[in-house]
């Protein structure tokens, strides 16, 4: 089948950026000569880290629990859950994760770590896990110096658990528009990681694992002195918020929308069959002038706005004889975003469609 | 099971609210003599929308095809489809659909008739098509007047067609600060509705149905002089952009998503486990100022921002015993974009759950 013939909306995948967006960032780590943990919140499709583990990469990284199932359920390991895991019910799935998948857990607190700890000693095991540190990001993870200290000490007490990383999220990155900036705060980053794991060491703990980095950071990976490995995870495929980081560019952006236009209500305007429930509203609109999108073989159409259902194209002169029925592709603001609201993506080879792949982690949040 | 045992993010819907909405917006219509055809892209559920049509809907709104075939499913009709069907595959759906339900769909081109015209013939049927104007949001729709006309001379010579409505929606409904902008919306949609559904009485169309209304005017339902229906959806579950456009208070919001506090990484700031995929990023901020929601019981907690899978809480001094593992209930800015997001929705009586619904529609753009 040819991706033309596709019904819209969809996702379109080009396997070759794919492979090639991968290639790339496990070369960066690489050459830094650290390791590369990329984060599956992005595909949510344990074929794509099938890929990504096969180039090298360490293990995988997901946000939460259910995604982290459901790469266990396609036979993806090792994984690390980058986000504490709290309550009963998700305790009792997270045993009977461990014992099928190699899993370790973010902790930043003593309530967090309690709670596994107890776990992990009525499932009768040893769960290893890894303290987030914030790198002045305000989101979650303990405050560097003395909170840390205060809780690594707690942590000594606790039965079930093997403290062995630090990890660090600096999604300041994102709000830098030099790359000086961007720099500076892989480097902040990678210090604030490299002086916790010390401190976890002078506590006694076997730190093994000092993880930091995002997709907008990881072309300075040599930069993260320090730090043994990173967890980039939107460069697989590419977005606009990444050509915005200047990350990447655009035609190295592997994941389309297929739309298909279906009204032509004015000569400068057109209606597309996908809105915010496909492209959702997160991020900010392109860096190239394009609006919330970027049409591809379109430099001059500004994806102008959404609703819920439908996309509002303006057209420049040249343009107008778009008709209805026309299928345009479509580079969103937000990949992750847009691979979470569909339940599989079409892998392409230049026009053709290789594979449907089911998103299977797509809406696990909790 | 009660309410806070559930494992979270979730969505919890209180059962009497809802019935109370939906009892509501049915007697707004009542009392302006006009029919209710409830947008279902809100609850994308079955068992919601048979609860509307018990209440004394006419039949129900959907945005895609997919959704009206999820309504179909759950047996519900009849099905409006506000939305051009555009392409052989759909239009083999909208034909098979069309052969278990009854089905009306809107047209606003030549093309988009030509093509139901075309597969309705195949199929031996007619199908009720309602012709979209568009007054004066610059979405879809076709311009009243002279375009108008033309459009309907040109449906005139197709077979498979019977031309029975006009619908419109006037978007900008939702930009007036003011009850009586917001009347103004209402009575100039209803107006091009009117006139247009006369101009195309004048080509010789048995118009009957003369459709607008929005959430946001469904309270000057009186003022929609000359519509025979509305079609408002987001009033079943109400949300922070409704408070916003004074359609409803927040006590009347039927919709929350249940959350637990997973981090609290400062005195001031606690984490919650959902984030911008459950909650996603659509809208403006709360009216109320409490920013990306509402946290029942706790006026004072600002929810100030997402990541994917994060939310960050601002606590005022009098919040700050919040703990790790502490549920809260948050109304949405926007609660059609939330329901999209999961896949059941939880049923609830005071603090009981009653039930559990799968959500048919989620995900269903095509």
């Amino acid at each position: 089948m040819q991706k033309y013939e596709l019904d819209t909306p969809c996702i379109v995948v080009d396997q070759d950026k794919l492979k090639a967006n991968i290639a790339r960032v496990q070369r960066l780590a690489d050459e830094a000569g650290i390791a590369l943990r990329p984060h599956a919140k992005t595909h949510k499709t344990p074929q794509i880290a099938r890929m990504q583990l096969k180039a090298g990469a360490v293990g995988i990284t997901v946000a939460k629990l259910g995604e982290a199932e459901a790469m266990a359920d396609g036979g993806i390991g090792p994984i690390l859950i980058a986000y504490p895991i709290v309550g009963k019910t998700k305790l009792e799935r997270l045993m009977r994760l461990a014992a099928r998948a190699e899993v370790t857990v973010a902790v930043d607190s003593l309530e967090a770590a309690a709670g596994i700890s107890d776990a992990a000693v009525n499932a009768g095991i040893v769960m290893p896990v890894w303290i987030e540190v914030d790198p002045g990001y305000g989101r979650a993870g303990v405050q560097p110096g003395e909170a840390l200290l205060r809780l690594g000490r707690e942590l000594r007490t606790l039965a079930g658990i093997r403290v062995t990383g630090v990890l660090v999220f600096a999604g300041q990155s994102y709000d830098e528009d030099s790359d000086e900036g961007r720099i500076l705060v892989a480097e902040r980053e990678a210090a604030t990681a490299l002086a916790s794991a010390e401190a976890l060491r002078g506590l006694g703990f076997p730190i093994e694992s000092v993880s930091a980095g995002s997709t907008p950071v990881s072309r300075f990976a040599s930069a993260m002195k320090g730090a043994t490995e990173m967890r980039p995870g939107t460069y697989v495929f590419g977005d606009l918020t990444q050509v915005k980081a200047k990350a990447m560019n655009v035609g190295e952006c592997a994941l389309t929308v297929l739309v298909t236009v279906v009204s032509r209500p004015a000569p400068d305007r057109a209606v597309i069959d996908a809105g915010t429930k496909v492209f959702t509203s997160d991020g900010e609109d392109s860096p190239i002038g394009t609006g919330r999108g970027y049409v591809i073989g379109h430099p001059g159409i500004e994806v102008a706005w959404f609703n819920e259902e439908h996309g509002v194209l303006r057209l420049p002169p040249e343009e107008r004889e778009l008709k209805i029925g026309d299928k345009l592709e479509i580079v969103p603001v937000h990949c992750c975003a847009v691979v979470n609201m569909l339940d599989v993506m079409h892998m392409v080879q230049g026009d053709e469609v290789k594979d449907v792949l089911p998103i299977a982690g797509r809406g696990r949040v909790k």
